[in-house]
């Protein structure tokens, strides 16, 4: 018996979230193992040993049968070339800058075929695949992390562009007169609807305005480890600063998502990331605007769903395109 | 001798702009007929006859010439299904909306193949077959007419989403504060930089802030018949009013573009349209704008073009997309 397996791996920060399936998507094993961050051969080299003790046949089978990783999927934060597996600006990860992550795949997997996506792209193409966007062509996802993340499916493809710049709709500017972002621009979504700027956001109005409220106590209370998740808490409690906090990231992300209908038409729109976890807290208002800025009729009820696939959601569409690549693109 | 010729024709307010190519591609024959507002039928119909006139064999010929339209393209604003050929929304003609265009070619064209597409979409792909696009696979154009149309091709494809609602890029809100535009919606690109919001906000200019100054005078001496190339020509003379009028429609056309290269990433983003014959006095200010907003730093320097095929560009796009139609896509 043969059994063939395909890897998905999610580069982040702190540790690489990975999955092992089989050739029918089905989940075999997913577990962890920690980033280095000055060195993707390290990291990866230790992957491939946790992967390859995984899969070893066990020792005490009788049976002749044939484990075989078929091939590798990463996905990493950052502008990646598909084609090249060159990894160029990497937010999360500078240490890994300027290196070509195929050719460690390579080098760490004994020259199985391989494929690197953008984090998000990954993402989206695991909700195209298993999650929220299942049956779908034409889809735009937008991750709400510490930053805002995007991927763009077209006619069942990933979009990347011309300089694998495509999808950085954290960046998409709406509002000149806007906050300043971490990219160094002004008015980008990211610099309302990421978690650094939700949070940022909370402390001001808790400094500055609401001294004797709730906020301002759990602001207080939690100081440096204050989450998104606190305040999606404390707004589903009832408080109505906390509330308008997330009505106002809603509202934003809805404007980004009203352009995006209108540029591109898709099936659907999917949100994702931690921050996404406060669910109707944004997407109320973001489901609000949406209708009055879309102009073609029928893309007015555009759908705007919650990702389906959690926190492993680019380690199995890593997974996916890897058993897509396999399968001959 | 057989000759093969393709029709394509651009419908506008009042007038059928249309052009016959041969099967190279080569211009043999360009005219206008009159639009009727109230007949899609009428207007084609009167069309098609004088297409066949024109490519009748002269009645002196001696050859056995066989001259033949082999398919018709057709471009229209407004909201088109390419595949069944219906025609929703469509804010030139209202009293063509809801028509299918494709049963009304088959009826006066005897059954000729034919293929429509939004006048944007088919002007993007006469600039990509013959114009400033030549050589790209992924382009972005933007139409400053009295509105703004949008067109975007990836990788060889028009793009017109799951509602053929996409590339609306005029409806881009730019910024919630912006000013109200025809689509009653606030700040979309359209609202500074469609000619009918210029021409509104030089007679504003005239009016409230610059009574003395040449502007004034130009805006009194045209009255209802002011236009953008007479407000240019101002600007060319070094008017300092009208320098900063273009100046900022080029601004928040260069907020569009940055924006949309941080979404689609193409290999260069073409202007066309009325208004764009400006040139420089818009281009300036928006190729100022946009390698800051750009993500990608091979992208940064995003070729901005204009367009090079005028005011016949929709009409040699749908013949081109007639061509190819036939050519079995």
């Amino acid at each position: 018996m043969a059994a063939e397996f395909y890897l998905g791996a999610d580069i982040g920060g702190t540790g690489v979230k990975y999955i092992i399936t089989d050739d029918q998507g089905g989940i075999f094993h997913q577990g962890e193992v920690p980033t280095d961050p000055h060195s993707a051969k390290r990291t990866l080299g230790r992957l491939a040993m946790e992967v390859a003790e995984r899969i070893s046949p066990p020792s005490d089978s009788d049976e002749a049968t044939f484990f075989r990783l078929a091939a590798v999927g990463l996905a990493c934060a950052g502008i990646i070339n598909p084609a090249s597996g060159h990894l160029g600006r990497s937010p999360n990860l500078p240490g890994w800058e300027d290196t070509n992550l195929k050719r460690i795949i390579a080098n760490e997997f004994q020259d199985k075929p391989s494929v690197v996506a953008n984090d998000v792209n990954a993402a989206l193409f695991g909700e195209f695949s298993f999650g929220a966007g299942r049956g779908c062509r034409n889809l735009v996802m937008i991750a709400l992390g510490t930053g805002v993340g995007g991927g763009i499916m077209l006619d069942g493809a990933l979009v990347v562009g011309t300089h694998n710049g495509a999808a950085e709709i954290g960046h998409m500017v709406l509002d000149p007169s806007g906050p300043t972002c971490t990219c160094g621009g002004v008015g980008c979504l990211e610099a309302w609807a990421g978690s650094v700027a939700i949070l940022k956001q909370a402390r001001l109005l808790a400094k500055v305005e609401l001294k004797e409220t709730a906020l301002a106590q759990l602001v207080l209370e939690k100081g440096e480890h204050l989450s998104t998740r606190d305040l999606s808490l404390l707004a589903e409690q009832g408080d109505a600063a906390s509330l308008a906090l997330f009505a106002e990231v809603g509202h934003r992300l809805g404007h980004a998502v009203g352009n995006l209908v209108n540029i591109l038409d898709p099936d659907r729109v999917i949100i994702g990331g931690g921050v996404a976890q406060a669910g109707d807290l944004i997407l109320g208002s973001c489901r609000a605007l949406v209708p009055a800025m879309v102009l073609a009729e029928e893309a007015k009820d555009i759908p705007i769903v919650s990702a389906e696939l959690g926190p492993m959601s680019a380690a199995v569409g890593a997974a996916c395109l890897a058993r897509q690549e396999q399968a001959g693109g």
